[in-house]
């Protein structure tokens, strides 16, 4: 029994992400109703046609189609074009120990929880109580809630329970006050990531980073660029995300 | 005993990569040489210097490092830029099968083994023998090797051995010639990725991908772009890279 | 007396444009009225507030804001961030006689005319009719129309009038079939300019601009990005234009 | 009898830019010489073979020509890029008065000069001399000289002598120390450009604008992107310019 499915309109290409099937004996669109003994009796990638006769392509839901489609938000997330590229640039690996502080919707709690798994972990903090609730939801998603800690600790004022970590991704207002405790819980040489949208921002972080003497600092700004998929007029779309933050890498100085 | 190691230079911000140092004394810059006792008995992210005085940052090395300063390469590879949003968009988590047509030197291989492991595995088909044992070399790199199966095998004339595949990733020359064959080991519903650097290409993929009744077609394309990071002058790189290539995405109909 | 201005709204920094306003006796917005003899006696740059106290900044319209904010348009034009540097591109300067197929609204004509003004002259043809009074209708902005030539015809038919031209700029939908006749009119090593907004297009001019023995060929692409401007949180705006067209540019070879 | 021309090699496509060609007898690449009969017999776009057989496409110099490839330089210049969109952005045209403070090399002085001929005038300021001798010696490319003032002044102490102007451009070290005598110098309502390369400059600039009441402040990047442009490879060149500035508009309020 599928939980979780995505139809893809046929006609306008159009995602609708449905969830709790398994509770329904159909789903509505705004062009028909689909009962789900369809939606368990063909494989993904079939097409399905609505009591009116119109076309969907149904569809499994893989993470990132999760996080685009399916993910409760209350916050700015961090988006897959940026959330993949840091959990790689951080070198996570099955089994690491990760320091988190900033959980939001738990967006990139998923991805580099996807990461460690089966055998590692995300240490988790987050300061206020409802995100960590909305987060948690998210993160039963593929059951990567078993690869979480949640912490409901603000920083500024609190302690890291846990030390001795792989890696460490703070997305908060002004991380420059909480980045040497962040730092102190790392293991010596190790990376850490922060994700902020403004100049401002950055030349902070930067000012605190030499402070408190990482080395190997990056920073960078990740675009991704869409294209019309038609092969007679291939061009790219109109418009695309211009900014979503900049990210900036560093290492543990010992 | 560390085998493998980068130096990067605290003046210049140069990085050195180092491997094999197990089996030496003392390793050489161009600013004197450095004693493997050093290098052993400094915890990484430690300041070591030369004989002569000049100052190195002790580095571990992680995928993302290894893919950057220590991969043997002979052919164009798939950069980090792209490989960790590819491995990210195809929804890839351990225990999944994944076919892969283009080795290469292995670079794809590598993130998308270490996205797999340590249940799931790398089906990886290269028609030229000598990429093969260049790819071996790069995936004995955290024991990434114990995740990929190797076939040396032209898909333009042989087939595919294996099937019911969770992803699929191309890397070829004309993968318009394959797709058939790829799409057909793949399970239903599941995502295939191309990579192809010309226009003319990215036409001919979609042409056919139309034919083989693939859907939710995306060509994308990612860039990075770098900055400088001194806190007083924090400023974009002068130049960037501005294309490796464009990212076919699809869903196998059925 | 004005005839036209712009208001640039103090709290939502939204623009209205207004023209043929020495006609009338006040104008209106959302927010309130402005009678014109306030509009006509306070200098540019000025805050004016309407009859309910809303605080507008009076601005003058020069030929970018006359693009942006007042063109009257039925087609896709050619956007600032393309025209002015095709223009530089193109050598443009006061005296050169230039040469354009596919005027459409106007605003690539009024650039152009605007570069080679006074004693130069765009000759500009478009097969269709309504578009020529269109264009016509904002080439009145600072008397640009009296550098423009105006041809109604269509080329794949039609031959040009005129020849030894400084400059030329294509803007068709297939304008391989036209470019050896535009060509023929060009001035021997001088420059060409062709849009297009799709892969497939770039490549046919590309074979075509070969088969006319055009040198020094260039394809382009323009990307502005806008940034957010509050000191405190400066950063890109969110989202940008990512695509108008492809700039190809080649000189005619003898 | 041309004074200047440029030479592309038809093979490699590289440019070689000659001047002075009149007073001699021959030119000479490494690939040849050719007669300066020879350049001055064969009109432009011809393909001119040196004494050794190397075929040479023979290439008039327009303005976008010479400064990517004539331009004397010892400062970092305005680059076409950005500067034909500055000249447009700001609204110049036919006699404009224009202020410009750091001349440098002249490429920006060049392009407002040709915006504004045969009427207008560029008043232009730098405090290094040795750049004055510099930028005459560029714009004397046709006769732009004539259409701009020199001041050797330093407006962190000198005060500007002339006033009433359409539009204004610096592009000096720190800028927010010359703004407001560069303000007072401007027409009411009348736009101010500032060229900076680093965030802290952006920042700065911005809390000054504030401060002297410029409105309609608006910050852009541009990107222009090159393609390869073998028919049938098309594809975006490997690398590309990243950054020069960040390019601030804004308008005298009063």
């Amino acid at each position: 029994m599928k939980d979780k499915c995505i139809l893809i309109d046929c006609v306008s290409n159009d995602y609708i992400y449905f969830e709790n099937i398994d509770k329904a004996s159909q789903i509505s669109t705004h062009k028909g109703n689909i009962s789900i003994d369809d939606i368990n009796n063909y494989p993904a990638g079939s097409v399905i046609h609505t009591h009116k006769g119109h076309p969907y392509r149904l569809t499994d839901v893989d993470l990132h189609d999760y996080i685009m489609f399916g993910l409760k938000r209350e916050t700015q997330i961090v988006y897959p074009k940026d959330s993949f590229f840091i959990s790689g640039y951080l070198g996570l690996k099955n089994g690491d120990k990760v320091f988190e502080c900033g959980l939001g919707s738990g967006a990139m709690a998923m991805v580099m929880a996807n990461s460690v798994a089966p055998d590692g972990k995300i240490f988790s903090y987050e300061k206020r109580e409802r995100f960590i609730e909305l987060a948690k939801d998210n993160l039963k998603f593929d059951n990567l809630i078993n690869f979480v800690e949640f912490s409901n600790k603000d920083l500024e004022v609190d302690e890291i329970g846990e030390g001795d970590f792989d890696a460490a991704f703070v997305d908060s207002k002004e991380p420059w006050n909480i980045l040497r405790k962040v730092s102190d819980s790392l293991k010596a040489g190790k990376k850490m990531c922060i994700l902020v949208p403004t100049f401002n921002q950055v030349i902070e972080v930067l000012k605190e980073l030499k402070r408190i003497h990482h080395f190997d600092i990056a920073v960078k700004e990740i675009f991704i660029r869409d294209f019309k998929t038609l092969p007679d007029r291939v061009r790219p779309e109109d418009r695309m995300v211009a900014h979503t933050g900049f990210i900036i890498f560093s290492r543990k100085g010992v």
